[in-house]
């Protein structure tokens, strides 16, 4: 390639009316070339006076280009000679015998992986994050901004360097504490703070649970229906939920399903997850017993235990368990503000260590400055008021939609769920359509999850409507129902 | 159990000094005698204005432990007749027969499942994570925290209540812009902000590709030596790491390797880590075109490219890549602070909406207040002066521990890595035990890491010691390596 048929070939390729800087396109389109076998191994470049002369450009724009070029070992000179493309063109690739080849990608496959592609068929999460009737999130509007960025700016201003690295162990100390102490208050879990293991949230904590805990094929009881995100976890992981069926006393396994112990309960007993009926006592005792006799790990999701409305709080499954059989989960999701993302779980102690080193080795925390500020914010009660407050407006809530429930169907569809939680469940007649009415819903702005698709089992599926009140301003609650009950009624 | 025998059975385990409310410690007692049958099912219980009397402790206190335990269903009142113990036995748990037990808990195993077990054992993460000489962590007193508190404060005065909550997709979409933009900038990265998934640093971003692209028992191969997060993170999931030998040009496959393709391939071409050395444009393009052949992804790590000191940066792997291919890895935590925990993972196209939706479903992500501020400090341009600034400090800090490593050894010891990063590579003698060189030096208060422990295959592990000098300050390199050349003397 002659200086004039180079200078030819990168002049068409540079555009001084782009806007990028015309030595990285020069670079580019030289080491393009190269990559390309357009540009041989062993061609000599015009020095870089004749070639800015050809291009008329300055001859400083060059140089950027054929420097970066040699830094990079596409160039090279050799002395008294020039520069030249450098031979960086690879040796010959062993072929690999077809036995050993990888799986074929198929068509439309993406690449993906089995639980990868089972992972997005399966997604449960959803892109609104906000609005009626969307379920699991609180009122953030309600949250005492000012009261956290006072605590947030005092540790900021004291620029504590230890608190901006990386965590080690469990997570921030005082947190541990103020998390521990108000668990054996609130929940009656036996604990101390050295079994809190303060991660990002329930994902996490099931995530590290399940590695710690078991292995692949490993099965694991969940509740049918139950939240989505557990099962998806878990199958990300390569263990297999096995569906229970629940009745109005919690999960029931029948005769077969105790026959075969799994690695893993997961559990909702305050509030069971969607429905919402309390864990009997009996139930209870059974599942610790069983527990106990089969080395089972119970794993006791609580999430959202804090909003009781009439009744008082139950004690924790944890707090009855004498033989260390139970990880207790929570988070400050519903409690404060989904986007924290601060969630726990309290292991028992002889896993304390374990879990603190697991934790740190495979998510590498951090995020200690928000746990600072988030353990001030529960010692100096802000936490404590802050939840009060919430259970009367989510209880005002909760009173408006049932209210709004009777005034449109009176007694004709039944509501799951007692007086409790961010969401009802509102039961639909056999057959009819729940995803249908949700589709409908969203086309109006109105967002609604169905109840059929919380379960595993499509033979149990029950079609019914979660609703979310705890994020719908009150006085919406009751018109925004309304318009919903149009599209119910359709359905009917 | 007559009024009186309960009574003193209960005045035993009460103890009003402790400083527990009577109220509560009653209701544990009654709780615990029913559990373990002490108090039978059917047992009829005092009056709480007997028993109060007995006790000699207010009534109110008796009514308070009463209801809540038959609120919880320990309890139960018949009408007319009084309140009595109340049936929650379980019913006879089948037996399971010995083939269906799960495998039995080994002494001392603590029930940890065999990846929990292999994680604990090569947990890499360690104690202290600041002072000379901890490798990978940057100075994060000279962080601009007025700046970032003055940005979090606008965001916190607005109350923006969409940042609280659950984010869904890839991340917060003026980040993914930011990082975009910096990418093609500064690293030649080829993407758009679509292709840009922000995760909570590079575990996380392992963790997603794994599970999306990768299945139980798949190989990766890793350099050896390499950072021991990304093992764990590959051991935990079940996919086989691979060590393969790295050479003065980086990773350095053998035929033999090569007649194998892996699922992943993990690289750091920009400085290899820990040794430090620049990969080959020959290796890259011999990487890039396998990698096409055979399907293989290549996981590009570029943890702390923003750091060369003399040179020029190179450009990233991935703008090499015309066959989408690579996977780009970076974070924050070496540019900004560890705690802040933003990460990210530049994919191909055709890969962005999966990824965007496994991250929604893994991990349930929020953080979009942090996201907002972070996307404030880099479009106002304080993350590209910061990044100046540090290069100025690195490369002084490099100095000076290289003139100590000259000062105190000569040319006797040698040194891996160029001009970049945080931290220097020095080597020492064969036979030299630099395991027991790091624990003398951390009784006298200096960390460092002892290189042969980022080796997976012991045959090929060198001595060495790995010195972070970017958190150490200025005045204190030199004095501190001097302590430390006195203990590296013993061992020569």
């Amino acid at each position: 390639m002659r200086v004039a048929a180079l200078s030819d070939f990168l002049l068409q390729r540079i555009d001084r009316s782009c806007g990028k800087p015309v030595n990285r396109q020069l670079y580019q389109v030289i080491r393009e070339a190269i990559l390309t076998h357009v540009m041989p191994v062993g061609l000599q470049l015009p020095s870089s006076r004749d070639l800015a002369r050809e291009l008329s450009i300055a001859r400083n724009t060059v140089t950027y280009a054929y420097e970066q070029l040699m830094a990079e070992g596409y160039l090279e000179t050799r002395a008294g000679a020039g520069t030249f493309v450098a031979d960086t063109v690879p040796d010959q690739i062993p072929e690999v015998a077809a036995s050993n080849s990888l799986r074929p990608m198929q068509a439309g496959s993406l690449g993906l992986s089995e639980r990868g592609a089972q992972l997005v068929k399966h997604a449960g999460a959803y892109k609104f994050q906000w609005g009626a009737f969307m379920p699991g999130v609180p009122d953030v509007t309600a949250f005492p901004n000012k009261v956290w960025s006072r605590l947030q700016n005092k540790y900021w201003r004291r620029s504590r360097s230890e608190l901006l690295t990386y965590g080690h162990g469990g997570g921030h100390a005082p947190l541990r504490e103020a998390i521990a102490e108000y668990l054996r208050v609130a929940r009656s879990v036996n604990c101390s703070a050295e079994q809190v293991i303060v991660t990002s949230g329930i994902h996490q904590s099931i995530d590290l649970a399940s590695k710690l805990l078991a292995d692949v094929g490993d099965r694991a009881w969940v509740e049918d229906p139950c939240y989505w995100g557990t099962r998806n976890v878990l199958t990300s992981l390569n263990l297999k939920p096995v569906p229970i069926a629940v009745d109005a006393e919690g999960i029931s396994p029948r005769n077969s399903d105790l026959r075969h112990p799994p690695r893993f309960i997961f559990v909702t007993p305050s509030h069971q997850y969607p429905l919402g009926q309390v864990m009997s006592l009996s139930r209870r005792r059974m599942l610790l017993e069983y527990a106990d006799m089969h080395n089972v790990w119970i794993m006791e999701d609580d999430y959202d235990s804090e909003f009781r409305y009439a009744s008082r709080p139950l004690a924790s499954l944890q707090g009855m368990d004498t033989h260390d059989r139970v990880l207790y989960f929570g988070s400050f999701s519903k409690t404060l503000f989904p986007g924290l993302r601060v969630g726990f779980v309290v292991v028992p102690l002889a896993l304390a260590d374990a879990f603190a080193t697991g934790l740190s080795d495979l998510y590498r925390c951090g995020q200690l400055f928000t746990q600072a500020v988030l353990a001030d914010f529960m010692v100096e009660g802000h936490f404590a008021s802050h939840i009060r407050r919430m259970r009367v407006l989510y209880a005002e809530r909760q009173q408006l939609l049932r209210e709004a429930i009777s005034r449109n169907f009176g007694d004709a569809l039944a509501i799951s769920g007692d007086d409790a939680g961010l969401h009802l469940a509102l039961l639909l007649p056999e057959r009819c359509d729940d995803a249908a009415v949700c589709r409908q819903a969203q086309e109006q702005g109105i967002i609604v999850r169905p109840l059929s698709g919380y379960y595993m089992k499509p033979s149990r599926a029950k079609p019914g409507l979660i609703l979310g009140y705890a994020c719908v301003p009150s006085e919406m609650v009751g018109p925004t129902f309304d318009r919903l009950a149009g599209i119910i009624r359709r359905h009917l």
